[in-house]
């Protein structure tokens, strides 16, 4: 078994990443959203990963980091845990390489999450949630096999995956002439927008990067005001599935630290109303955790009036009676 | 007042248009759909002009056709008639032209495309989708102004500017190393998919153009086959909105028979589960209308076994209740 990369990424990781992805994972638009700009008095600019393969960015990290293990190590496969988009990154990005791949999810896990994951190829394992330790189930299933156990944010092949968002936004927005004043993306344990922020600190040092939190799992938020990592009360609930990691990763924690500016909270009822926004407007699915950063610039958590900002849509697996609610309510 | 260019377009006049779009529409993603390709055997590339300046492609024909009056006709304004989707499209490239825009509208328009046309700044005049004429009061109003009145599809401007999709197409199948056996278009009075086969025959002639109708409403496919224009039964409904022109336009149609394989029928079912497959694998809001390209490759209609087909996700202007309609039946 091969351990996760606890080390720091930097900008030439997420170059080489950037590389790595050419031609396997899709280069997302970067959309004008209009009428949600003159709503904030500013321009608001969407970042589509919900049209990224797997519809989610998770493919990206996933792909990143199994397509630097070696020959010799692909046969023996990957392993990870995730009832969610992560299991559905690491599946299709072990197809793509002819690996094979096992999930470890919850017995009860959906079935259009399971089935998803299935249609990529991968084995799923179930665990009984009240009774089992997924980590500690995933560990022995790599350890048996000799396989990769990929973690699903606090890796630095991981971050530099999602970090190549970054140097895209910085490439779009050069094409468009535009100067980012912000950028805001959804997070959960930090991969995504520690890796953001880590490419944009070189591609446009001049941009301001934020985290986009549910209220009540707003670990990020309360680590950087603490300056140290502090975790969630784990009775706490949101329908943004994919933002309950517990605490932010040590990785993704040090990353922070450094470049966010900070993290934004948004309510349940503001992710559903940026659901509906982003359906009417910009004619995109986001799932709840992928409306998240929407919903902070929309509430005007963070201040677009007179600037440029960028909104990381980082997801659109969501099922058709939580979007036909999001809807009716937002 | 002006008359519509009634002059076939040549694709000379699609590179013209590309030119002047260029930096004022969105060049839209071609975005793989894997679940649905795996469906039928194929590979289903998805065009998705729902990204599109205003919601659709119509934005493309109207800019192309108002960027090219003089400086002296432009305050005189522009007068179009419109279910929606070309109303918008002119609304907003008048309006990025600094021009005065009036657009005759059905009383039974979607809420959302009127709202959507006055945002751009249009006056809106509402008629009786079955008792008036809506060419005579556009007519009246364009006289009485010396405004330009844009026809939706049968002008050579039109085309030209909705043919630069199939120039988008070709250059966007070239870059990911694919060949085109198919592109489908939804088709009401034919000018988006006439334009595209025009540049397609140029761009990429070994690609098959089909249009795509709804039931009832097939005008262009039983043109096709009688060898002139015939009209649809007035009384027939269809859930696509913007698919109701009354018969395939003089222009459209010589173009449609030099360049068109055929017209494939879908109903209003099939197109709901399109637009529900749409939500659930591609992650874009499709229109009813929007969606019928795609019905017909999902039904079959389009064999796409062992071929690659681009499908044209032509609009995403639907009302968040017809929406979940949809995703609650499809």
């Amino acid at each position: 078994m091969n351990a996760p990369e606890q080390r720091l990424p930097d900008i030439a990781d997420i170059e080489a990443a950037a590389a790595r992805l050419a031609g396997f994972a899709v280069t997302t638009p970067l959309l004008e959203a209009p009428a949600l700009g003159a709503r904030v008095g500013g321009r608001v600019m969407v970042k589509a990963e919900c049209l990224q393969r797997t519809g989610s960015f998770k493919f990206r990290g996933a792909y990143n980091a199994l397509a630097q293990l070696d020959q010799a190590a692909r046969p023996r496969g990957v392993v990870a845990y995730s009832s969610g988009n992560h299991a559905q990154g690491v599946a299709a990005a072990a197809k793509v390489l002819g690996m094979p791949a096992t999930i470890v999810m919850p017995a009860d896990a959906p079935r259009i999450k399971v089935e998803n994951t299935r249609s990529h190829g991968a084995e799923i394992v179930f665990y009984d949630r009240y009774r089992d330790q997924r980590e500690a189930i995933a560990q022995r299933i790599a350890a048996e096999r000799g396989a990769e156990l990929l973690p699903p944010y606090d890796d630095a092949r991981i971050i530099a995956g999602q970090g190549t968002i970054g140097l895209e936004l910085a490439a779009q927005a050069r094409a468009l002439n535009l100067t980012l004043d912000g950028v805001i993306a959804p997070c959960s344990g930090g991969g995504l927008v520690s890796g953001i922020a880590l490419a944009l600190a070189s591609a446009s040092p001049g941009t301001s990067v934020y985290a986009a939190e549910p209220k009540g799992l707003d670990d990020m938020r309360r680590s950087l005001a603490r300056g140290e990592r502090v975790a969630n009360d784990p009775d706490n609930r949101t329908i943004c599935d994919a933002l309950m990691a517990a605490i932010p990763g040590v990785l993704t924690f040090a990353l922070a630290r450094r470049f966010l500016v900070d993290s934004l909270v948004v309510s349940d009822e503001e992710v559903e109303r940026a659901m509906a926004d982003a359906f009417a407007e910009v004619k995109l699915v986001a799932e709840p955790s992928g409306a998240a950063a929407l919903a902070a610039v929309l509430e005007g958590r963070l201040d677009a009036a007179g600037r440029t900002v960028a909104v990381v849509l980082s997801g659109g697996n969501v099922d058709r009676d939580r979007f036909a609610a999001a809807l009716a309510r937002g």
